[in-house]
């Protein structure tokens, strides 16, 4: 029996034992962006430095420094860092993901409590962080385990490196990796994985090589010195929230074209290569419906569609902080507003240009509608877009796996969302990124009833530990 | 020593009392529009029964069946009917009040607990309820109280009305009020009296003689089966936050019009008797900017400010529920959200006209910008603009009442806010109703700080009983 087929045949055993230690983290609400969640972000960095000093690696911790959110100063979670295996004749990978989640509350519109992991009828495990990213995350020291209890040599060095702050722009991360890209930790490092992103559709699994940046902005309008009664004051007083409104509705189309001048200059022109590779994929219109679970699609084929999500920016508004968001019929003129929107950006678009072009559209926009409340823009974080060379060893030894494990060659995409440590792994340490997904098109990350199906799941940790070992042949 | 300097003394001998009393009942957290403050609500009723009946007035009670809110179905709060004295040979005056309240949350801006009543430096007494409309309420029984303590005969009989969802349309009000009009509670009554509105500034007593009504809208747009993230799905869905967004730019402009076509048809014109009366108004644009701790008024004279406020329709924008409105940067493509605004309304406007001109204009304005999502508009609740006659004894009574407390001739004024009940007394006991504000321009009802001044709480008790004395001597 090949080293392949034991630990195949070994993670099938233990399923239930990954499900319930999934459950365990799931429980541990590590909302990055919540000041009083801080407290179980920490406890979950605490979680995974325990469990892998048991598996008996070397865990070092580095604490990025402070933060400032809602009024109070916090101690960023820690960067937890673990060695597994130091021998100069095989590769050193460097495994990155993160143990914070988004934001979840069952009032959101979750059938479920979302710290509980729920297995429905139909093997999905429900679960605030399911896919995004603790199933992904523990799913490393699985693999660590199931080799030693199968009395296994590991094929690689393991460089473990889980953050804390994703979900919240990944304070701290970038300038650590920066600065220790010639330290001890990251030296030896010859290829970086990620598991942190999903396939196309539902079916077939993906090698993802593309990201979209992402830009996000938060805009304040403030004017009243309190929030104020629409009767004695509407009519009277410039109100925030019009001006908001209006300013917002010439962001975006409803069709989803951008309208912020010059935006979309910089867009990179689509190759031949590229043109023809959209009709190889394994995807239809129907794969967004069901993972939408609605037909609002904008786009009549795939391949634009997929060129929207993958290749051309998109601007989306997520909500508004200071106005009356509570069910019922409050008659308030909020004083003060603060509307955000993003924009997912692409090659070859810069950050700090998009900021320019979006302030400057914003304060023209703000100006023409003369009001006498006040208007600024902030760009709260933004991530550039990211594309990987897929000849690589670390792309081939993936395609490999995959093969392996799931009886079919991956197809090779993008995706639409941004993981900004992605760029700076490739930057930093010069080394080819892979982003290897685990979790389907469908799981719902940022959404209520989040969600990772068992057999993806199950399926992932036989992947991570087949592409380790397919490393260690190809490489 | 006349009745009045009796009861004078002995309001102003009490302070101390009367202020604990208030922050007995600021204590009870009485949102009506809150399903889990609703227990709250029936607890605030259930403490004037008490008090009611303490001071031997006949209680009864109305529940006026139930409601559906956030999916639960739940009891109305209770309408509490006190009558206090049937002497066939004196006056019938009814009285209402609301004992429920806004919301309120520390996290809203408040720099105390909104409830626990709290006396500032100024003599301020902060508090949600404070103002609106719980100390107005529990003055009537002050004013009772006062009366039996000194031995004094009450000048009218009393019929006491408070209800207990003011706050969130008066459901089951008006209904009790028509079909009770020549029942036994208010089959004598021969005057109104509410005392639930504000001063013009801060310093002049008023008398008020017209409101205008309020329209409340709910525009929900959904499309996605679940919130998305936007990463994956920006740019390949429409999405119902910018539809809301392109709609509601539509609503209003930066300086205060309504864009909706036909909504001022209806607006009665300004006659010459109107005209002149604003030019002798105890009013500056200062005090708005006072009361708004801000500069930011359309206006640029105190008449075109007040004709904004009382005799032309406005429209504010509350907030989005179902959007993304903790602090923090979720990058969340909302699936369904529900965008709230109202409408102010004045004479000749009639709700069944604005709603359907509102309702026209925003399904039009949707079609326009040809999304797939599903657009959906109802009118939450909606009440009439009202006017009174100011000749009748009522407000004579009242006007002598100020004169004799404050020592000075009150304006009659509007008011910008809709207080619904107002109309249906009028119309269904067919007699004059008078609007008898204790608080002042600045109070912030339905706002962060709530507050009574001391002095107009104090002032206020002594002026609903010196009202009632006149109204024996007067009518
Ligand atoms: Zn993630
Ligand atoms: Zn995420
Ligand atoms: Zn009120
Ligand atoms: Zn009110």
């Amino acid at each position: 029996m090949s080293a392949f087929d034991k630990i195949f045949e070994y993670v099938d055993a233990n399923e239930k034992y990954y499900i319930d230690r999934l459950a365990e983290v799931v429980a541990i609400p590590s909302v990055s962006a919540e000041a009083a969640r801080r407290p179980d972000v920490v406890r979950m960095g605490e979680w995974l430095v325990k469990e892998l000093k048991a598996l008996g690696a070397t865990v070092n911790v580095h604490h990025p420094g402070k933060q400032t959110i809602e009024g109070q100063q916090l101690d960023l979670p820690p960067i937890v860092l673990g060695t597994y295996g130091t021998d100069p004749a095989k590769k050193t990978i460097c495994v990155y993901g993160h143990y914070d989640v988004q934001p979840a509350a069952r009032e959101d519109g979750w059938d479920t409590d979302p710290w509980t992991l729920v297995e429905d009828a139909k093997g999905r495990l429900i679960g605030r962080g399911s896919t995004d990213d603790k199933g992904p995350v523990i799913s490393w020291l699985w693999v660590i385990a199931a080799h030693q209890k199968l009395g296994l040599d590991m094929p690689v060095n393991l460089k473990m490196c889980f953050e804390g702050m994703e979900e919240s722009g990944s304070e701290g991360l970038d300038e650590f990796i920066i600065a220790e890209a010639k330290g001890d930790f990251f030296k030896d490092v010859d290829a970086v994985c990620i598991s942190d992103s999903y396939w196309l559709g539902t079916k077939k699994p993906c090698l993802t090589y593309g990201l979209r940046g992402v830009s996000y902005f938060m805009v304040e309008v403030s004017g009243p010195g309190k929030d104020l009664h629409s009767g004695v004051f509407g009519g009277i007083v410039h109100e925030p929230m019009s001006d908001l409104f209006a300013v917002f509705s010439k962001l975006v189309s409803a069709d989803g074209k951008i309208l912020i001048p010059g935006i979309y200059d910089d867009v990179a022109p689509v190759t031949d290569a590229e043109d023809k590779m959209y009709g190889t994929l394994d995807f239809s219109l129907n794969d967004i419906h069901e993972a939408v679970d609605s037909k609002v699609t904008i786009h009549k084929t795939e391949k634009e569609a997929l060129m929207a999500r993958w290749r051309y920016p998109s601007l989306s508004i997520h909500g508004i902080e200071g106005a009356f968001s509570s069910p019922g019929s409050k008659t308030v003129i909020p004083a003060k507003v603060i509307g955000k929107f993003s924009i997912r950006s692409v090659p070859n678009m810069e950050p700090a240009k998009i900021s320019e072009l979006v302030k400057t559209f914003v304060n023209a926009e703000f100006k023409k509608i003369g009001s006498k409340n006040t208007l600024s823009i902030d760009c709260g974080h933004a991530g550039k877009a990211w594309v990987a060379d897929t000849n690589h060893y670390n792309y081939v030894a993936a395609e490999k796996a995959v093969e392996r494990v799931f009886k079919v060659k991956p197809d090779f995409i993008r995706e639409g969302g941004s993981i900004p440590v992605t760029l700076t792994f490739q930057d930093a340490l010069q080394t080819n990124v892979l982003l290897l997904p685990m979790g389907r098109s469908d799981d719902g990350a940022h959404s209520t009833g989040e969600k990772i199906d068992k057999e993806n799941y199950i399926g992932g940790i036989k992947l991570l530990a087949a592409y380790l070992h397919e490393i260690a042949l190809v490489a």
